[in-house]
């Protein structure tokens, strides 16, 4: 089989970094294109890379030249599949540009992740809402063949809406509290000085608060015709940065609808296999085996010891515990460069794929002009 | 003045080398024992004792003998004012055994933190739990002059509780969450393997949880009689672990009795001054100036920036915020090792002192058969 | 092929696990008996060894029974091929009565490495050594089919010696001084507590400097006959401990016998590949293809980035430049655990097959007195 | 007294922020005029500054608007004595305007260290070297009265001449390797990127070996009329970064023209008193009263217990042992933002009160056109 061509925007950031790992040998995909900043653009991808993971750049990656970030430059042929893993501020100007120019844009950023008719997707979580980008206005032109923006959550979210996703099914949540110690590769590099996280915490992270509350009610909405009803329940998170390297650590509390115990709540979690029946078992190559995994030592999940499960792709839960206020207290983790931002970006490519929805893109289209709906 | 002798059982660990730090100079405390396990005993404490913290341990202190720690085997005169710094299962022998002989055991365990005749205190919050100490049997033997146990809490809830007890006086505690990120400090020496914690997050502390709910109830409960009344009021919370040396910083969500606005919240902290009113004003060496510190900077408190405030015995609350479902949310920081351990006894002490009760304890007196009593 | 059967001594410990990590699907050799001190033994090794490694405990190997220690109390067949993690101490006594009950004891400890008639082995370095284990009397016993005694370096002394081995046989190493900075998993579990490690350096690691220097020495010595004559030069260790995980980073100054261009140093280093010749281009599953790498960035060798270069069993050179004193300054880097320790000990192995020096031991041997020769 | 004016150029950074602390209730010097760049200029100082010190910073100093960085534009009287902590290219530029405008520059930057007329200085080891600023061309103008630049030597640099003035003194050195573990903090903020240390060693810190090994020459130099003849030795440097927050680790072999026992070294260590002569026994605020401790304890010095000696400003050695390539190997550790940048600068202007050289400025001197000699 012939390998679909990829782009990736922002390839040198930290995520960037994490599409050209995850892609490395893709049975599906081949990275054809990347793209930086202008300081970057017409370097080599090695020149103008700091590499700042424990595998090596491939050598082709290496040679590779850095385009500019716009479509219109672009040398050669754009790939109709574009990464994004750009700033937010930066994803507002670009990620519609590609989209108009008929790519499927699967992004990491923050941008679009609230709007309306953009799905906000983790696939064993609401896969079905990828049918929002039939309604975007990008996609409509070239007979329902146009570019579309397709988004996951942000890199604290993702761990905790596995985890919940089972338990909403089978229970309801009502409300819930979690608590989050986050690994540092969450704000990029230079991100975090390590004068400020050496041998500290900070408890604040910009913005990430509410991003957790608002993403998590459209994660666990419901698709209804063209539009997502929101999860009604309650969330109340509090986000600190730790001197961790990599995985976010999540103390949860939460309340259901339904009373449940604790081997329920187990089997919820042990049974959750959504992309079997989704995509009819067919093999998607960055999908863990088991999404949600509980560990029942005592002080487990742990970052160290517990990110890299199902190659970086599967939630830890651990501590299941009755709750002295809600119903049941338990801790949650996952990686957060590989699940929470690249590793999800790419699973929804490939649902994408099965779907038919990369598939006669429109070729060398010109830009068309549209809108992002702005209602969130 | 002439200085009282005071003596230090477990002098070697953690909260033993901070309570022999904060009493060097101390103008109304003098060390003239020094008492450890039979590993240490008879050596001198510099031979004996691996110094940690730094701050040079004092000459004088050096050479002085390591005692055993049971009060028979005191060489010469037995101060009668014992700050204790053992591991539970060793207070529960020797605690006990002290009081008997006509101590003043100042005590840092949980051995009998929640036993009901034994006064649970930090002086700024609950000073007046402290006459429980006359219901002892240990101290109604010779004459009402006669030895006692007084704990302060875990290092995990004396911050908490003095945050808490300004609202709780203004506004009623009906519930809350807490979730912590504590210090290895907290475990003693070795206590956390730096493979444990390195780059990493332990979700799990042996029974912090269980103690931090339950003294959290005790402190801020109300003495009745010869009893306390607990606090009625929900309390959730998530202990967790991170790679810091000094300083437990807590994400805390609550809900009051009665509505308050965020100026009346902080108006609370920082009119909060109870021990002016308890001794009249006079002077506590080691009490800080101000116990509740707001910082109004978005990302504070910080363990390694804020710890020290107050000498270490302040705590800093911040990050004052709207909760989605309780009502407020704020972060709350204190040193574990000073606020959370010897420097909570040293102060429990000293307002013992300034209350009298340390007073012409029955010195020379002979160990007296006596009961905890051991309904909680 | 049939797999050769294999035990773990001291299975529990960090090295135990790096070595149950690393035969996990090993081509040739099948783990079927694991020993561990009389705490563990009887224990599943699941319940007998908390797991430390980010790579999950294999299943089979969590259900086996932890054996007793001593090769008299083996219940079944005890393998002839025991890879041995032991503390010192503790090696002292157990490895001599494995090998005297035929077994070859592929050792990673310290305690014979310096004897006379011990091989203390690197195989890209000096893998004709092996010969010595003829010379041993275990060896001699059933027409010198009995068991023998091989052994590792420290882990601060192999990757140092992969990258002198080839300056040794290009230009002659007259003197050098090396400073290192050592990864806390070097010190076992629970090892190094985080009190003493994190924001810190400590400047000492017990007998390490002098291991060093004395293993250089014998690693690059010179088989003569039954006897190694050790390298003639000046070997200058210091050594610290560094508040990471794994990799012991070090920096080397170096005089040469003959001068060296940095060309031909470079040339030394790349066109290093002893194995191809010692063993014929016959494949070694642990053997790393290029054992040492040298990378040109400024910044680099780091832990953290290039410890797991071939597969953790490369070494990384970097920041090659004049020496103000001596003649050339480079840093050299290595995994602690795996080239440093179980992967050292698993070649070691490997060669030993292909020589057949596994084969036909002593088969249900009865031990045999016999004394591993003192001289070192 | 009256304590004299100063200013500080740079001083929302950490030197700056260093110089703040330092100089909070200093007897002698009192802050009026603080200066950094232009984004900060006009803004109080508690609003352009992120205080990054576990002290508080002082009120007063937080409600001071800060000044544009050249002295043209200082609003009201400037002061005659400048604290500059500014990075080196910025230096070159606006050190040399201060002193032409009659400042007393104190710097920290490493832009004026190697100029032959510019005294490099820390008073233990060469305060003779002041008398350099007498031959400066701002100084000449205004009948010697005018103004100067003083510099103190790199962070890395300074707690070794500590360890090697008293052994240059009394038994001449030959060669010396120096091995550096570094704190971050000497990066300055945000300086090192938590991704780049957590967990790990980078062996590389720009231009660092450079500066050490002409520094040293330098600062144990011979001022000879009017120039510096250097120290006579091979100095090789080997410097690295590690996750520490304050405080530089490093190891040490060293080769002397004359046999030195063990004692003799202690001895030279604990005796060595220079200032106590150099200015007749009269106290300086900021000096140390032992400038070099030596620890007997197998495992110190350490950054995290003994960097705070004499309040940061003592240098403490330990591990002295034989060295089988030179003579001794030690180790000696020293706080690289107090000892090591702000308080060595401090120091430096201590001395320069004492010897008159900070009196009758030439104050309110309209700038002169004078020139930095550049030989360095």
């Amino acid at each position: 089989m012939e390998r679909r061509k990829v782009g990736i925007l922002g390839a040198t950031g930290m995520v960037g970094q994490r599409f050209i790992q995850l892609l490395n040998n893709h049975p599906w995909f081949e990275i054809t294109w990347l793209a930086a900043s202008d300081r970057s653009a017409g370097k080599t991808f090695g020149e103008a890379c700091r590499w700042k993971l424990d595998t090596p750049l491939p050598k082709k990656i290496a040679e590779m030249t850095v385009q500019p970030n716009v479509p219109e430059l672009c040398e050669g042929e754009l790939p109709k599949i574009i990464f994004a893993a750009l700033d937010a501020d930066i994803a507002r100007d670009l990620e519609p540009r590609f989209a108009a120019a008929g790519c499927a844009v699967i992004s990491n950023s923050s941008a679009f992740r609230m709007v309306a008719d953009v799905p906000l997707v983790v696939p064993e979580v609401n896969a079905d809402h990828l049918d929002l980008i039939e309604t975007q206005s990008w996609r409509k032109a070239y007979g329902g063949k146009g570019g579309y923006i397709v988004t996951n959550p942000n890199c604290s979210a993702i761990g905790l809406v596995l985890a919940l996703k089972p338990l909403e099914e089978r229970f309801g949540i009502e409300s819930l509290f979690v608590s989050t110690m986050q690994a540092v590769s969450g704000a990029g590099y230079p991100g975090v000085a390590s004068l400020d996280i050496l041998g500290n915490v900070v408890p604040f992270i910009k913005n990430e608060e509410e991003k957790m509350q608002e993403e998590v009610g459209k994660l666990l909405g419901r698709l209804d015709g063209n539009r997502i009803e929101m999860l009604d329940a309650k969330v109340s998170a509090h986000c600190n940065r730790v001197a961790v390297e990599d995985g976010h650590t999540e103390c949860v509390s939460i309340k259901f609808k339904r009373k449940a115990t604790r081997e329920e709540i187990l089997a919820a979690w042990s049974e959750f296999a959504p992309l079997r029946h989704f995509v009819q078992d067919q093999h998607l190559p960055t999908a863990p085996e088991q999404p949600v995994e509980y560990d029942a030592a005592v002080d487990r999940p742990q970052p160290r010891l517990d990110r890299m499960r199902g190659r970086g792709m599967a939630a830890t839960v651990g501590r299941l515990r009755e709750c002295t206020l809600l119903d049941w207290k338990f801790v949650v983790l996952s990686h957060n460069t590989i699940r929470g931002a690249a590793g999800a970006a790419l699973l929804n490519a490939e649902v994408l794929a099965l779907l038919g929805k990369l598939d006669k893109l429109g070729v060398n289209a010109k830009p068309v002009a549209a809108q992002v709906a702005v209602t969130a």
